[in-house]
C-alpha cells in the first residue's frame, strides 16, 4: 500500500531529526526563551526581510488559528471566511467556543473575493439596526486553500485594501504555506506576506516538520500580550525548543522552500497524469493536493495499492483527494502514475 | 553552572530518542489513531490492571486540564482547588477562559482536605439562595501538589467519599504522578488512582517525556464525545504517533516509576544536606521538589555556581527551589551537596 | 404618521397596567418565587393542560434563547438553524458568544425541513473524522418565522421525529407565539407544543405584555438546575413578580389568543388590500407581519403617512414589512387598506 | 408581618407609575432610542454636571456588571474585587461565564484598598512569569458595599490614582448608589463619580424604579459599539422607552436622593435603637442596611413579627440584615424600634 491519504503522515526531514538527538540532553529555560527560538526567529525575520514582525512558534494550527484570532478580535465582532474555511467546518467550532461568531461567504474553490467582502462589510454599515448583527472584524483566508488554489498576489492586494479601508484585521492560514509559495502558478514571495495581511502562519507540521506553525504578527496592534493568550490557551509548549530547533532547521539554507518545491512537484506529476487520463480535476490546483474525478471503477481499481481520501459525490462519480507532501517517495509517484495510465 | 530551577530543561529519556529516530519515515494515520498509541494505550491500562478507562494522549498540562474541565463541568458549576492550585495560579485563567470559576480554598501546603470540600458544597446545599452562587460540579488536586507534598490514600479516599456522596467529579494533576508514587513516604500505587478519582492525568513533560500528558478517564460519564473536545481546545495532535511512541516506551519495563524514583532519591539526598546543615525546609516535600529556606548571603553563594528559582520571601529570608528530574546527573548533585556543607 | 413598523412600539393590554397600578406596593419576595409568578405558571399549565412542564419568567427573547440553548448544549455540539433564524441574524453573536456554533440551512421562506435536518446529521454520524466537526445537539425553529410563516402540525411532528431519534433538542422561538396560533391557517393548538418539541417559549413581549417571554421546559433532561443558568446570564428579573401578574393577566380567560386574533386579522386584511390592488407579497404568511413588493413610488407615496420597515430589495422594487400588533387601532387599518387601495 | 429583608419587595415611586399609566399606548421606536431615554439621558448628564459621558439604560445589576466587563476588558486580564464583591460571590459566575477570573481581595468590610491593588499589580509586573498568570485589567468596586460601607472621596482619589496609573479600568457597581450618596458620612456627590472611575452605575431597582440601571461610561476607550455588547448579552430591552421615563421621572426634582435620603434616615434611625439597646452592629453601615448581632432569643423574638435576612453566625450568635427603602413605611420603623427597646 502505497499512501498519499494525507500530508502528515510522516516525521519530520533529516536535519530536525538530527538537531533533536543532538540537542537532546542541553539544559534549556522553557516556554519558548531558549537559544533555539531566538535563533529560529532570527531566521523567519530574514527570509521575509522584515526585523518588525513578532514570531511566535505554536504546535498545532487549530490552536495557532483560535489563539491569535482570540487575541485580536472584540466579543462582538465576527471573522469573515469562505464557508470551507478549515476553521469553519474541520476544528470542531474552535473560534465559536472562544466566543466569536464565523460569517461565512459560500465558495466554490475555497476563495473569497475583495468584492464579496467589501459587500458585507458596507451591507453591515448601512443598516440601522446593525448592532443586532455581530460587527466584520477580521477576514481569514488560507494560502493556499484547502482546496489546493491559491490567491494572486493582486487578488491579496485587492482584500487588504480593503480591510485596512474599514479597519479589519486579515489573518492568513498557512498550514501549507510551502507549497502554496513552491507553486509554479504563484506569483508571491514569501517576503510579500508581510505586506499583504496583518498576521499570517507558516506551517510546518504538513511541511517538514514533527509539528510545528510560526505565527508571524505584523500589524503592532495585534502584538502585545500575545504570549498571555498562548499560555491561557494550552499553546506554550514547556520544552519550547523542540519548536526553536525545527524551524531553524527549515530556515536554514533554504530547506522550508526545497522540500515544498519536491512535494508540487510530484503532485503536478500526478494532475499531469489524470489529464492526460482524460480524468477531470475537481479544483484546479496548483499545489501539493490533487483532487480527482473518478468513476466508482476507478476508485476500486486505485485502492487495491494505493490510499488516498474521499471528498465528495459529484454526480454518479466521486471526488478523491491525492497529496503528497516534503516525504514524498519519487518511485511511489512513479507507480501511481502508471496505475493511472493504466486505467 | 549547573541548573537545577525546573524539571523541564532537557529533551526525553533515550528510548523515545531512539523511537523517534526509528520510527521517522513511517506512514502512520493522523490523530491518536495509529498503532503506537494504542500499544501505549495497552501498556497504560496493564499497568494500571484495569481495561475499562479511556486513555488520551494531550500535548501539555495547561491544554489537558482545559479540556477535561471545560467537557466534564456545566456551566453555572464551579471548580473547587488549592489557591495554590496550578489552574488558579499559574495558567492564565485558561478555565475561566472556558466559563468556570474556580473555588478556592486557601492552603498552606498545597492540599485541601474532605473536611473543607464538605463544607463548600454543603454550605452551598443549605443556602435559600444558592441559584445566586456557583454550584460546586468537581474537585482539583494535584498529585504530588505544586509544592512537593503528596496526599495518602486515606485523604484521597475521603475526599473521593465526599465526591461521591454529593456527586462532584474528583479530577487529579499528575503533572508529575511519577515523582509522587516514587517518594518513600507515598502508599498509593499507580493501579489504586482509577478507584480513588473520576479523572487523572500521568505527566509526560515532566517525567522523561519531550512533552506529552495521559489523560486517564475513569468515570463512564466523563468518556463520551471526549475526541470533540479534544479536537476544539487545539489539543489533538496531528502526528498523533509521537505522543504514542512516547508513552509506549515509558510505559514499557516499568521506565516510567524508575526514571521517577532517580529523580526522588537525588532530591532527597539534596534535602538531607539542607537539613544537616541546619537549613529549614518550607514545605515538607518527599518528592523530586525541594524548597529551603536560605538567608540572603546563602542565595548569593549558591547562585554563583547553580541556577535555582526564588519561590516566595519568608520574613528576611529567602525560600527557592531546587528541581531533580529524570535526568539529573549524580555527580551534579555531589557538587550541590558540597557546596550546601560549605555554606 | 400611522405606524406599522414593529410590533413593539406600544406598552401593554390594560389589564397589565391594571395589575401593575394595583400590586405596587404590595411586599413580594424576589426572584420569581412570589405568588403571581405561581399564578401564571399554574395558569399556562392549565392552558397546556399539561402539569409536568417547568415554566420560566425572563425578561427578552435574546435573553430567553441564549439561556436556554447554553444551559441545554454541550460545548462541542452546535444548533441547526434557518439562516434567516433571529439567533442567526439578529442577535449579535448572542450564541456563539456562549460558544456554540451555529448549524445554518438556507431557507428562503425561514422554515427548514425533517429532511434536510436528516442530512446534516446523518452526514455527521457517518463521517470518520467527525471528531473535527461540530456534533449537531439541538433545532431551533421559529413559529411563526421571522417571514411570517407557519410549520403545520404535520412539519413540526416529521420534525420532532428526526430530533428524538437521533437524541437532537428541539426548541422553538416563540417570540410571536400568539399570532401564530391565532392565525387561520395554523392547525396547532398551544396544548400541542408539548408533544411537539422539547421546549418552547410563549413570547409576550411582543403580544401584550410591556416585556417578558415564558419559557416552557418540557424534557426532563433540561429542566435540571435551570434557574443557576438564568442567574448566571442577567436573566433573573429582581422584582419576578412584575412577570408573573403580566403573564397572569395574559393567561386569564383567553385574553392572549384573543388579543393575537385582533392583530392577525387586522394584517390579514391589509395583505388582502394589497392583493386586491395587484401587488405580491414575498412570503406567503398568514400570521402579523405582511411583505409586500412595492415600487419606489409606491413606497414613496405610502412613507407620507405610515412608518413601516424596509426588508430587502427585490429586482428595482423593495420588499417592505407591516406589522399588527394586540394594540393596532382598526381605524389606523382602515386608513392603510384607503392608501393601499388608491396607489 | 413587617418585611425589612430586602430593599427590592415592592414596586415604583408613584411617579414612575403615573408615567407607565399616562405613556402606555404611545408608539416610540425600540431599543432605546426613544424621546424618554434621551430625557433621561440628559437629565443624568445634568445631574453629573457632564455632558461627556455616555449613558445606557439595562434591565438589572447582574447584566449590567457582566455586559460592562465583559465589554471592556481583555480576554487575558482579570478583575480584582473584593472577595465579599456581588459579583463574586452573587451572580452565580456571570463574569467567569465570559470568560474573565477575578483576582480577590480578602475584606473584612466589603472595602480593598489603592495600597492593596498596589500590591497585585506591582507584583504581577514584577514576575518574569507573569505571562502565566492573570494580568490585572480592571478594578470593581460597590458603593455602598454590599456590607453597608462607605469609600471616603480620598480613598477613591487614591484607588483611581494607582488604577490610572497601571492602565487599569475602575468600575463602581451603584446598585445602591442612592443609599450612598444619601448617608450622612458620605462626603461624595453624584457629580464627582466621573472624575473617580471610568465607568459607574446608578441603580433604579433598589432605588424607586420597578427595574432598570443607567450605566454611565466616562472612559472614551470603554464607549465604543457597547450597544453592540448590550445586544449580544440580552441586555438590551425592546421597549426601552420603560428604563428611559423610570429615569426620568427619577431624575426629576432631585427625586432619587430625595427617596434615598428617606431610606437611610430611617436605617439609621433602627441602628441607633440597636445601639442604645446595647446591641452591636457587624459592619459600621451609615447606609440604608443594618446587620445587628443578635442572641437567639432576641431573633426569634423580633422574627414574631418582622421579617429580616439572615447573613452569618458570629460565636453563638447571629448576625442579620434589616433593610429599608425609597418604600419603608415610617409607621413600620416606628413599631420595630419600640420591638427592640422592648428586647
Amino acid at each position: 500500500m502505497i499512501r498519499f491519504e494525507s500530508d502528515y503522515t510522516q516525521g519530520a526531514v533529516r536535519e530536525i531529526i538530527d538537531a533533536l538527538v543532538k540537542t537532546n540532553m542541553e539544559m534549556t529555560p522553557g516556554y519558548g526563551k531558549d537559544e533555539y527560538c531566538l535563533s529560529a526567529e532570527r531566521k523567519i525575520k530574514a527570509a521575509l526581510e522584515n526585523d518588525e514582525v513578532d514570531v511566535h512558534f505554536l504546535v498545532g494550527g487549530t490552536q495557532t488559528n483560535l489563539t491569535f484570532i482570540a487575541s485580536a478580535i472584540k466579543p462582538y465582532q465576527g471573522v469573515i471566511c469562505a464557508d470551507s474555511g478549515h476553521i469553519n467546518v474541520h476544528e470542531c467550532g474552535s473560534i465559536e467556543a472562544c466566543g466569536t461568531k464565523l460569517l461565512q461567504i459560500p465558495s466554490a474553490d475555497g476563495k473569497i473575493t475583495a468584492r464579496e467582502i467589501y459587500r458585507i462589510v458596507s451591507d453591515h454599515i448601512e443598516d440601522v439596526n446593525r448592532e443586532h448583527a455581530v460587527q466584520p472584524g477580521m477576514v481569514y483566508i488560507s494560502f493556499p486553500t484547502e482546496n489546493g488554489t491559491l490567491y494572486s498576489k493582486n487578488e491579496l492586494k485587492d482584500i487588504y485594501y480593503v480591510c485596512r479601508k474599514f479597519g479589519l484585521i486579515l489573518y492568513i492560514d498557512g498550514a501549507r504555506l510551502g507549497y502554496g509559495l513552491a507553486s509554479e502558478e504563484n506569483d508571491l514571495q514569501m517576503k510579500d506576506l508581510p505586506y499583504l495581511c496583518d498576521a499570517f502562519y507558516i506551517g510546518g507540521t504538513k511541511v517538514g516538520a514533527l509539528f510545528g506553525e510560526a505565527l508571524v504578527i505584523v500589524n503592532d496592534s495585534c502584538k502585545k500580550d500575545f504570549r498571555y493568550m498562548e499560555k491561557q490557551k494550552g499553546a506554550m509548549l514547556a520544552k519550547g525548543r523542540l519548536l526553536g530547533l525545527q524551524f531553524d532547521a527549515l530556515f536554514t539554507d533554504g530547506l522550508y522552500l526545497d522540500i515544498s518545491r519536491h512535494a508540487v512537484e510530484l503532485a503536478i506529476r500526478i494532475r499531469d497524469a489524470f489529464t492526460r487520463r482524460g480524468i477531470k480535476l475537481f479544483y484546479d490546483s496548483p499545489t501539493n493536493q490533487q483532487f480527482p474525478i473518478l468513476t466508482k471503477d476507478q476508485v476500486d481499481t486505485l485502492s487495491k495499492d494505493f490510499a488516498f481520501s474521499p471528498w465528495c459525490k459529484f454526480g454518479n462519480d466521486f471526488v478523491v483527494r491525492f497529496c503528497t507532501s516534503w516525504a514524498t517517495d519519487e518511485n511511489d509517484v512513479d507507480v501511481l502514475i502508471k496505475a493511472i495510465e493504466s486505467l
